[in-house]
């Protein structure tokens, strides 16, 4: 049956009969937004975003970002109306073991149309701010009179929820000042939040603050059936090109169920009977399930031939780009292919023992100057702590509005404020558009305050650099509120994310190496404010295993482990302990996953059996007893005063390791250990 | 020498010399934020804070939070100008290890007048909306006609950096929701951020923004000299009830310093030059170090007699209330004195394997409903998670503002929104007030949200209980993007915070008596949604103990370890296992640091020479090999589908793990291991 109504009329109620349809075959997920959003949703789709879904990695398509990501059957319902891979089989199969439409959208994963993971409140909009910059600065560098390759817009529907989020906020106050015009947002003003009604304690005045924030705005009252009101808005907002746009819609949730309008309908299936009612009122058939009329398909896969066309021409566009601006035009080339620029290995500093000592925060800063000009694609800042981070390379422009005169949106140093879950979330919005390698920088311990997007990066596969100094007591002064103890031991335990925490200036350079040729997975670079000595036996390429034997003696008798700052103290309790006769192997792990991945006959080499083996960390021990038999760290919260103290009060010197080796070579006297990688279902 | 100013000037003057000094013999510290915040940490302390520093405990003494913690050589200044327990020698120790004046501010440390940890950015103002909330309640519940025992003021100065962290907006979005009136915050608008000028990144209309979370606002334009405007705009903030103020004071950082108004000022100290400039133009001896002019401390002597006047005349009322209100009386000197009430244990409720399966996030809200009763110093609740939290107890009241008539201030129970990380900093600000043990709950993937504040928590020795469900992939369809598996490392590594995963009903309520024992640490409450069986075994006493000896049998030969959902995995695949004959022990793990504070022969007891170990939890295996020999879990990501599924999915279903423990058997055949206790340095 295809009822007779007007073909938007139809379309937007058959996302309101299906999406109860998908969420009550998994009895599982949530119906409301779906159906309450899907009058904007569809305006949005049908009369606005230009995207090709054959060609969905094409660069200058509109991005679309559903916020409220528990809302996905409605993503799922429009990526499939469009013709994106998603059959009408994979919806009935949302949130099954398996499928392509998990319990939220999950970018990265293979699913064309889902620009950035969503589900985690707050990190939608945050990440389409990150997607709104990479325009901005795309635009600015590539963009010549007549090519205007990059010229999109990024849509996001966001609900209550991910407007009470502080990433939100965060992020939002930075888009205002970046006055990020290309960015439109609608916001489902549906009153209702799992709790009940936003009444509850959500009370604010959200267009003024966004306003606060130098947002454009305007209001929907009935987003229910508006289309032309949000229509105009929408064009309106596109015609604001100095200022981020908000647009609150008034809707009702669950709109059309018997119980709309009520958090009921938020987060569980309708129910069959309710179903039926609800395809009788948007005159569908009610025993059909699935149904999507065929001229509702007609009309989207129109759209989606405008599509195809529109990324069609851009191809040409940049075809003749190519012979107006050979050079440009490789070089974007490069940056969508993902492939990194020749010439990086060698532009990395090497060092030798001879060199004077270094903060790895300061190398960190000699190896960004010196990829910097080679790698335009890096663009990224600090949480503000430029000067503690040491991310601003010499000649750096700033990315700002040019009406600011601070700086351009060819400018690739961002300045986040004090920002870091924002920051983080934007990163992983960069890192989505593609053609850019973003990179966010703090101190260590507050990496805490970024996780939720954090865990996105990993989750979505994106390549983002986090830089992130200060990583132990090492910082001294600040004391126990700066310094991270428990930090590694997460990030450690996060899958798909890579871990730096180099100890010399030979690490720093392969650390960069390695997660820079990383295109999909992030990396932390953790880095020390206190000066370290240049090691004998570092090597850039030896970071590539993760951990390796940085020096030796023959028949050793002790192995000591360390990873950054620690690794030069292995080094002289290892010194300290060839004074006494007693042999000490010193094994460097700059980063404990890359050794994880290697194979067990090399990391048997490393820890061969009957060598018993010693961690040195300053900071939490949990973990460590994977590869060491005795562990040595910091189990408890640091404390203020000069860093040199504080290793001498935490028992990181050398005369109190030299006494716990000793114990150690005692205790296995005459019952040698087994590696720890001799376990028993390797 | 005593310079000829009138008292006010020489007071602040006297600050904005000896914070320079104390920062410069540190040659560490942020002298920026004194020397701008002087005139009004002056205005606040002179002329309003009602406080006792010889009853620092006082509790209607007025609350003052430093937000911007770095700026703490002025609070510990003001702390000492008042006769708190911090002597000039204490400020001469800035930064040193070990001293009473650490880098940033501590509490929870024993430095009287420090009511919350500052220093990671917008910590302070969100937990003094926690303070505030603790006012609120307090008041509504015991105060009286004629008796106002809690009346006082909640005061902060915050700076930019905490204008633009998102913990700071959730809590102020909130605040202003919840019309706190006796909160007053004062925002050193300085236009100086550490990268610079705030117009790198922070452009926003700060006071348009407080305005539309429904905060009274008023702006000081001269905040260096204008004592009468600032006095006057905190009068007017007192005179309105029902709305937090907002004061914006324009300063100049740094004032006085040759580099005033500049980023230079802000975080490292001035140089003995500047120094000496800097006295010499507020009329203090070039020369003289560390002064304070007799008149100064004459000055502040007498406001310290005015609050022991105060706090003296409070005890009088309070004794008056006594005869009045004896059980109120009792009751609020119970709650002062941290005190549980009797009965909790007995309240618990006890189960036998008979008893149908629950989840543990319905047993969770089977003791929240049996304690809530006889625990009123229990308040708390979700970031609008409340039905899948479970945390609402029958017959609570919302704490609401009156007039929404939603509830009243006497409610317990809270509408945190969506803002998990402002309602940790809230909880803390909560338990820092004391008489009330607060609680914030949502699923346990969030508390990645809210880590910077968590962390506070347990720095700060502050009883929070964070109430966690939806605790592995047994969420299900929810998929990856809200199912931890890093989660529970981090909160294992950080220092001073008990984790709580239990496998059933016993074991919830154990969980729940040793989190409301432990009065100096916060807890988490890691909690299931699906259905988990009581076990043979388990008893609510047994929780003390972190872990201990589920279901043994005579000369097993090999051990499970394993907590929350897996316990019951662990006994099923026990059975499995039986029925070949092979005996297992099965070690329940509800709390492993509880564990870690055992003996060692305890602990050698639960995990003897010569058994193998195997690990199982429906998470990252980081961190197990301290217990375990073989350690299976999951070191990816989740996925969405049904939990069963998943379960099976990822190997956590018996039939996988027998083969995993038959293969540890094989093995160690003729090598029984060691116990992992069995540590070189124990």
């Amino acid at each position: 049956m295809a009822p007779s109504q007007d073909i938007d009329s139809l379309a937007i109620n058959t996302i309101r009969t299906l999406a109860p349809d998908v969420v009550q075959k998994a009895n599982s997920g949530h119906p409301g937004a779906p159906m309450g959003c899907a009058p904007m949703a569809h305006v949005l789709f049908s009369r606005f975003i230009k995207a090709n879904p054959k060609n969905p990695t094409w660069l200058n398509r509109d991005r679309f970002v559903l916020s409220n990501g528990h809302g996905c059957a409605l993503l799922y319902i429009m990526l499939h109306l469009m013709g994106y891979n998603l059959s009408m089989d994979d919806l009935k199969q949302f949130r099954q073991t398996g499928s392509k439409t998990p319990g939220h959208p999950e970018a990265g994963h293979g699913i064309h149309g889902i620009e950035v993971t969503t589900g985690p409140l707050g990190q939608g909009i945050a990440s389409a701010v990150g997607l709104a910059i990479a325009e901005a600065h795309l635009a600015a560098t590539f963009n010549k009179p007549g090519f205007e390759l990059v010229d999109n817009n990024t849509f996001v529907i966001l609900g209550d929820g991910c407007m009470q989020e502080g990433v939100q906020a965060e992020a939002a106050s930075l888009a205002g000042h970046l006055q990020l015009g290309k960015l439109i947002a609608l916001y489902d003003d549906n009153h209702i939040q799992i709790d009940g009604d936003t009444a509850l304690g959500f009370t604010e005045d959200v267009i003024a603050r966004f306003e606060a924030y130098g947002w454009h705005t305007q209001v929907i009252a009935d987003g229910d059936h508006d289309l032309e009101g949000i229509t105009k808005a929408i064009e309106a907002a596109k015609k604001v090109t100095d200022k981020p746009s908000l647009i609150k819609v008034r809707t009702t949730i669950g709109y059309g169920s018997k119980n709309q309008g009520e958090e009921k309908v938020h987060g569980a299936a309708l129910g069959e009977p309710d179903i039926i009612e609800v395809k009788k009122k948007f005159g569908f058939n009610p025993e059909e399930k699935f149904h999507i009329p065929q001229e509702v398909y007609d009309f989207y896969h129109k759209l989606a031939k405008k599509g195809s066309d529109a990324s069609e021409a851009w191809d040409k566009l940049f075809a003749s780009y190519a012979k107006e601006f050979p050079e440009l035009h490789a070089e974007l080339t490069r940056r969508m292919n993902n492939k990194l620029p020749d010439g990086l290995l060698a532009a990395l500093p090497k060092y030798t023992p001879k060199d004077a000592p270094v903060a790895t925060r300061k190398l960190s800063e000699i190896v960004l100057n010196k990829i910097a000009p080679i790698l335009p694609e890096l663009i990224g800042g600090s949480a503000d702590l430029t000067g503690s981070n040491l991310t601003r390379w010499k000649g750096a422009e700033d990315f700002q509005p040019p009406s600011t005169k601070l700086g351009t949106y060819a400018g690739r140093y961002i300045r986040f404020g004090v920002r870091e879950h924002g920051m983080a979330a934007i990163c992983n919005g960069i890192a989505a558009y593609g053609a850019s390698i973003p990179f966010g920088a703090t101190f260590f311990n507050f990496i805490s305050y970024a996780l939720g997007a954090v865990r996105l990066s990993a989750l979505s596969h994106e390549q983002v650099l986090y830089i992130m100094t200060h990583d132990s007591i090492g910082l001294g002064e600040d004391g126990p509120t700066h310094q991270p103890i428990e930090t590694l031991a997460e990030m450690r335990a996060m899958p798909n994310i890579l871990n730096f925490r180099p100890a010399d200036g030979n690490e720093t350079s392969g650390s960069y190496l390695v997660a820079l040729e990383a295109r999909d997975r992030p990396s932390v670079l953790i880095l020390t404010r206190q000066n370290l000595p240049h090691l004998e036996g570092s090597e850039i390429e030896k970071v590539r295993k993760g951990a390796y034997v940085l020096q030796d003696q023959e028949k050793a008798e002790i192995c000591f482990v360390a990873t950054g700052s620690e690794v030069s103290l292995a080094v002289d309790t290892a010194a300290e302990l060839a004074k006494e006769g007693i042999k000490a192997r010193v094994v460097s792990m700059p980063c404990w996953e890359l050794f994880e991945e290697q194979s067990l006959e090399y990391k048997m080499s490393v820890f061969p059996d009957g060598l018993p083996v010693i961690s040195i960390e300053a900071m939490s021990t949990f973990g460590w007893d994977r590869w060491a038999h005795v562990c040595i760290g910091i189990d408890s919260f640091g404390a203020s005063g000069p860093y040199k103290d504080l290793y001498k009060k935490f028992g990181l010197v050398p005369e109190v390791i030299v006494q716990k080796a000793k114990k150690t070579l005692a205790f296995y006297k005459d019952r040698k250990p087994d590696s720890k990688l001799r376990h028993p279902l390797l």
